[in-house]
């Protein structure tokens, strides 16, 4: 069953649209938070091809992999600043330390709708919003000559409800990491999108490289946009997934300069303070686009796309 | 290079000792956070393929498959009674809705060292501490005679800081969740613990079951966890993994009776409160567990193992 999605769309919302979609084949399965999901094994399938395609190109690069929780600590989250970038993003973990009598106050409170928040505490970890930050705080000191790569998956959060199948809240990030001198961290992130676009390429979704900013939050934020707009710091591959809608970005290339390097006291062969640059691939969004192009049953879908993602 | 676990660690810490030897071997990552890890390639081959081995028992049992994510609805976590029973081990995820002029408080906060959280607000999500918890409000309703089995995956939070690498903070969970009428979660608790005990032993983990308890919180605790100890509604298939300390539980069978199905209004097919059991396999520690048994290297592991590991 291959439906183009959005052709009968134009009245009604198309992430909605996809979304029941989605959802009345089997693929994932509602829960009672907006863009918060089970996934079907068949839909899992799919997220696992495409962390196993990242992982054969990362092996061609010699990478060290590294398969990283959704929480990371909270020493990490403040030192990359975080908070003062995109803290409408974040989900931060509390915790209880109290007492029995507290305990007994906490239960009252929350069932009687007081401050209950006020007896917890910010425990050790939040929750993890790319997957290369778990990584920085693991290399420390100096590398080697010519940097090193990095594989780094997970699953991350950010708390941007919405209908859209392809904005979930929990979703899979698939990062192809270099860390070195600041030359060496450009090529990556220029020679990888071109890898990117040619494995996604591979599987029938066409992908254009335009530049792109983070959602920095607030009047600073706008600055800080605009700034890494103008220096191409940011570079998004792009795909139709919705009709009459703005592309989305499934996966990005990211020059951070020293930003993740810095506060790890990360230097390169000799002795300069490090740079680092991603190619992130949205492992639900490349998902969500693939079920949308091809159709929802991958059994069907063309057979390039299942030698490709199937090899 | 087998090297049974504790065997020289009269004197130290055997808990440290194997956590020591699974970071220097590659296998596990530090993070600033005790019981958090990166796990490599290596490691994540091995809970994909006890992850696929339940899989197949799963679908023998014609079980429907959801990946659930690592967060669940706070409205779940509040209809389960999980504050009453187990405040300190939660992970209550707080957001940030304010202004840029509150976030500006907010950043001043943290940077001087004040009341930050008073600035943030409870979100729609809480750490799932036990994967098939997602699985009851997306039942709902009357279930079809005989009951459903689901089966269940994802990672888990539990806050237990430790040096335990059998006790991690982020950690995996794959359940077998039948939800019917009562003595059909029994039959399922009783006859699911044989088949787990099985599949450890093609393993080569002997595991020998033993009633338990949860670790329910205070004094009221205590209480509970008596009751449930006296009533078997707990068991938990133990297996040596330090020498001269405790088993660890890498599998446990609970029956829940109606304590997760009545509060999502779930009933059996003759308008009964529902009953709900899970077979829960610790994919972490049973991985931990092969490591500690087998070796470090799973390429020497005894060719049985890899045989039912990797068919």
């Amino acid at each position: 069953m291959i439906v183009p999605v959005g052709e009968d769309a134009a009245a009604g919302d198309p992430h909605q649209e996809l979304h029941d979609r989605l959802v009345e084949a089997g693929l994932l399965f509602s829960t009672p938070v907006q863009g918060l999901y089970g996934r079907s094994e068949t839909y899992q399938g799919v997220v696992r091809a495409i962390d196993a395609m990242v992982h054969r190109w990362a092996l061609e690069l010699a990478a060290t992999t590294i398969h990283v929780p959704p929480v990371i600590a909270r020493s990490t989250f403040d030192a990359t600043n975080y908070l003062q970038s995109f803290p409408d993003l974040m989900g931060s973990v509390h915790i209880f330390r109290g007492t029995d009598r507290e305990h007994a106050e906490l239960v009252r409170r929350v069932e009687a709708g007081g401050d209950w928040q006020a007896l917890l505490e910010p425990g050790e970890v939040v929750l993890s919003s790319a997957a290369c930050h778990a990584l920085y705080p693991m290399i420390g000191g100096r590398l080697p000559a010519g940097g090193r790569v990095f594989e780094v998956s997970g699953l991350c959060f950010r708390h941007e409800p919405s209908t859209d199948p392809a904005r979930m809240q929990s979703f899979g990030m698939h990062e192809v990491v270099f860390v070195g001198d600041p030359d060496g961290a450009q090529r990556h992130r220029d020679r990888g999108l071109e890898v990117a676009l040619g494995l996604l390429g591979d599987l029938g979704l066409e992908a254009e490289p335009v530049p792109a900013n983070d959602p920095f939050f607030g009047r600073l934020g706008t600055a800080l946009a605009t700034s890494q707009l103008e220096e191409e710091l940011k570079l998004e591959a792009v795909t139709p997934i919705f009709a009459g809608r703005d592309r989305t970005a499934i996966v990005s290339g990211n020059c951070h300069r020293d930003h993740f390097a810095q506060p790890f006291g990360i230097e390169s062969d000799t002795g300069e303070p490090a740079h680092s640059a991603c190619v992130a691939f949205g492992v639900d969004r490349i998902t969500i686009a693939l079920f949308a192009r091809h159709g929802l049953e991958p059994a069907s879908w063309p057979d390039e796309v299942t030698a490709a993602l199937f090899p």
